[in-house]
């Protein structure tokens, strides 16, 4: 499974009056490691929706478990890698360390969408092509 | 149960390149929603630390599931409530409807959480005053 | 001239670890007005590229003196209002009240532009529509 | 004059709508490169606060000229000095670089305060050490 490692320092503006990372960033930041996990695989997210002619990779369900804060000028590693395929959905698992130990848990299920009839607006999911499983699966 | 009702209007620095609100932007207004129910409930957050001498009630989990996407500009409507007491923790439940339609779920659990000892970052639960929870309650 | 008025009740979200609003955020609020002022001249930002085929308002330039910090839940009012016309370009100026003091003072220069030529990106000034400058001027 | 050189690659949620970065983003940025000019002088913002018994180097007026528009995935460099020293204040200067081409510029001024009597909020510009003054000077 191919898997992306990524370096974060947090920043000033990352943290809240109690000097802590302020959760909702952690979602930010899983969702650049996802990106950048299919970056890795060769289809950066601003290649991803003409190369494939979908309407994006929308998320319909995310969760994270905050096992140890984080401040100011922390530096931690993000480890992201599909942890499920489904037909035409998958998952994402997101490992946040400082240092050895897991501080930070996230999950991501998104659906490969494409658009739906003549309304803008509207999406259906569509199977994952296997060339994609297949470049993520490393 | 008390209930608390916010109306939000989607602004333009909450949307991504595709229009939609991007989703970790959903988490803060929940935040905002949490704290609104204990303001509502006779705690505002900036007392709550001083009247109860607790260090917080930090989020160990959340999650949401996107049943539908919003854009700039659309008026929403969040319901939040407690939707389960723990001795220590406690669980948030937010509804954000469009109109009469369920857009956005999301779900927190939170700690009621006090100093522990001498090291200022170090935190431990602490059972939650049962004031606390018959307000909420209602 | 049209004014706006707006009430904001700073999150915890918006403050940082010193436990006052990051400066950053005044200018996400200030974007917010500016929409807000055109939203009650009759233009609502949705409306207002295909109404009159613009490529957007973009800011070539904004500036912020900061007089007051302000702190979690502390409730503001900001007035909003065109301080100057020129041919393709105008002046925003935002004043932020906290109770009777001016806490914050913003400026923005923003530019009608239009699409120019085939590529997508680029964009150039065209004059403002006399209806627009007549509305904003109340 | 110390310089610092910081690469960016902007993110999802850094781009509005019309897919170029939201323009409060950049302050954010230009805010975590002075800390990183202040880091490379040798004083992390965490120390700064402690070793000079200070409250913090609050912002009192900031302003940014926007050239050229920035999109997801597009990767920029910025440079950071000091470009004026007061006596309680100075001045900070951000050049934002696409390539070759200046796309974003930004000035801060900023005041080096400390606490004033037993009012917690309420600061005071002091003199700048020169200790400070000459590692930034480089």
């Amino acid at each position: 499974m191919l898997v992306n490692q990524q370096t974060i320092q947090f920043q000033w503006g990352d943290c809240d009056p109690l000097g802590i990372v302020y959760f909702p960033r952690y979602f930010e930041y899983f969702d650049d490691c996802t990106n950048a996990l299919f970056q890795k695989a060769g289809f950066p997210k601003q290649e991803l929706l003409q190369k494939f002619g979908i309407a994006g990779i929308p998320m319909v369900e995310t969760r994270a478990s905050f096992l140890m804060a984080s401040r100011f000028g922390d530096t931690v590693t993000v480890e992201t890698r599909i942890s499920e395929w489904g037909r035409t959905s998958f998952s994402v698992h997101h490992r946040l360390y400082r240092g050895e130990e897991l501080a930070v848990e996230g999950f991501e299920k998104r659906v490969w969408t494409v658009r739906s009839g003549s309304d803008p607006h509207a999406i259906k999911g569509e199977p994952i092509p296997q060339e994609v499983k297949d470049k993520l699966n490393g």
